[in-house]
């Protein structure tokens, strides 16, 4: 046996191939995996056709010892996961009445009639094992065949996640026979050229027993770190957390949001925001952290001009002489949304978002962010490049990094 | 030849497989191909190891006449991508001193040295083409072989984007031959299962021609029909239609903010906002569409109840007797916000998120919509189920909902 295990991911959906949904199963997969040392070795999407998944199961078996599959297990007719593993396995289901009165119950007590399309959810595997679903009426499948086991999962995300930390993940992890230590470094300021060029030198006399993948981000660039070798690794790990310096925002994938929200908790302090070009995007980025109701208190969305000057009470002046894009509209948005909401740190943005909107001297993308505490006022200018989704991104990233700078003591 | 075309797309990255990065170029890619009546027949991810690409490539290559790579092309040790291609068509490519100037002139403009490691991403093909990237230094690969094109982008999701629309699309839309026509119906205010029972019925008959899907959304749910038979499918369209009424919002895949910005934009009406729970997601939402400051002027973030009273103005009496989470709460958010701001329209939003907060008498999900407009106001309960992330997402769309059903007349 190889000292990896190989995993294959095999979704299932029309929707995903025609792009209607985000296959962001496979992505929570990988991560979850990934805390147990397993690393995925392919992800595989097929329509939903029970004759290309037999396809692709039969592909898998050759080289996986764990097969997962996503979606298709609902009631409607194009949804065919279990037809298709019945029939590669010769199975033959049988009628599970006593599971059909689970599901009348689940949508009696919702107050809804039980359609009768969900009736095909009440089959019951003979060959294989049924995977219990706390939050849905669809039923996991688990097959053995030779070495490899082959699990089944719904394709809504919060069942398929529920069935995988309950169900699958205690098995996977006892089956897992191998030391592979990974370390992430989360770095924010800096582009992924230059970094991997500031660190190749470091980086250079591990590459033997160290692997290292550079993982730009929106915003920032995610430096993994993997070896079997824990020493080593350690090694390197300080000596590029020695070079990126202040860059780092955490060791541990964790969003910048939480990071700030820690050190607010930790200070003692509260936040308000005055946004613009952002419509929201920064207040609920911070609030959606839970807890987060200790530091933030709210903010002000002034997306119009008038709403910058009557509510949040910009001088009439600084937006008719600078502009509602400039550095002293920006540390005046943060002064009076502090002052306002009584916080002990204020945070303004304001930019031109476009993809209208911008002229020569103020194009799209330029952003300024303000930000107002006890004994300081300032505003930095950015310029952000990317499309109208990307630039708000970018600078609600960055005004949250302004803040944890600041309370570093930058 | 098939009458449909056979598209694979290859990903490749050890971060989307370990999840650090969400494929969202896939899901992209699904979306413009289908929009030229394209559908992909798979997509395959692996990790950044050229064996392992040039074994994908040789497999696609037996079924596939279009190969979509992306990711890969950059400049560090770990994008291997353009190796694997060179290896697999036996090209040697040269240096292209021409591209290097380019290359430096990129990084000189923004004010960057030009990192050694760059160097690499100016080689040039022998056998295949050389694609150009407008918005970046990675250019991509073009080869043909037999029958089969295979297309090499970066995973960057702007630069395959462009590169995509200006370069690859125009070519598959000359090699297309087919007709297959597709409507989709977007719906909110139903689960698919009933939806589908609903349905079924009248669909049936159609099946023989026409294919139909359901394919359900955070809130709501899409029914996608094609067919190759153009007035089939326009008629089963018009009995769907009839059957679900209101429920359908739009017949364009457009987002709810864009129908709710055209029919605020038609009626001139102006709209604020006044959450809690969502912490800003309305707003930007609202926000997000270009042309939203037309009708959307900004709102309050009121996510402690002090900012509630203090700033918003709800009464302090109301708070104390039904609470923060209440609907006579939610009322006088969206009258206060609506007298503040001076809008047609005032909408609020107060729920329980979770994970924590929830009682037996307001648990999570519990949330309260209220609308304030000339001559009316109200609030609606809701219930949501999920985690903070859905149950936030579930809000916004129902809020943005209330408005849109208010502005039909409902």
């Amino acid at each position: 046996m190889d000292i990896f295990m190989k995993v294959s991911i095999i979704s299932i959906g029309d929707e995903l191939l025609s792009g209607f949904t985000i296959n962001t199963n496979a992505t929570w997969i990988g991560q979850e995996l990934l805390k147990c040392g397993i690393i995925i070795d392919r992800q595989i999407t097929v329509g939903d056709n029970s004759e290309l998944i037999i396809n692709q199961i039969d592909r898998c078996i050759q080289s996986s010892e764990i097969i997962l599959l996503t979606g298709g297990l609902g009631p409607t007719h194009d949804d065919v996961t279990s037809i298709a593993l019945y029939k590669y396995f010769e199975d033959k289901p049988i009628f599970d009445s006593e599971y059909w009165k689970n599901i009348e119950k689940y949508f009696t007590k919702r107050a809804l009639s039980v359609p009768d399309i969900n009736k095909n959810q009440a089959l019951k595997s003979v060959k294989g094992k049924m995977i219990p679903n706390s939050l849905g009426s669809a039923r996991g499948l688990h097959y053995n065949i030779k070495k490899t086991e082959i699990f089944a999962m719904p394709g809504v995300p919060y069942e398929m996640k529920s069935m995988m930390s309950k169900y699958i993940i205690p098995k996977l992890k006892s089956r897992v026979n191998n030391n592979l230590f990974i370390n992430t470094l989360n770095t924010i300021g800096k582009g992924e050229s230059s970094i991997a060029e500031q660190l190749e030198p470091i980086v250079a006399p591990y590459l033997k027993v160290c692997s290292v993948s550079y993982l730009p981000q929106i915003a920032g660039v995610d430096i993994r770190i993997s070896s079997r070798d824990k020493k080593r690794l350690s090694e390197l790990k300080d000596k590029i957390k020695h070079e990126i310096g202040d860059c780092l925002y955490s060791e541990k994938n964790e969003a910048i949001e939480n990071i700030l929200g820690a050190l607010l908790s930790k200070n003692m302090m509260t936040l308000s925001v005055a946004e613009s070009c952002t419509g929201g995007l920064l207040g609920h980025t911070i609030s959606s952290v839970s807890g987060s109701s200790k530091y933030f208190v709210g903010g002000i969305v002034a997306y119009s001009n008038k709403i910058k000057r009557d509510i949040l009470g910009v001088k009439e002046k600084t937006l008719t002489k600078f502009g509602a894009v400039s550095k002293q509209t920006a540390i005046e948005m943060a002064q009076k949304i502090r002052n306002l909401f009584l916080t002990d740190i204020g945070i303004s943005v304001t930019g031109i978002a476009g993809p209208t909107g911008g002229t020569s001297e103020k194009p799209v993308g330029l952003v300024y962010i303000g930000l107002s505490s006890v004994n300081k006022k300032f505003a930095k200018k950015y310029m952000f490049h990317g499309d109208r989704d990307i630039i708000t991104h970018r600078t609600k990233q960055a005004a949250m990094e302004l803040v944890r700078r600041d309370l570093l003591g930058d």
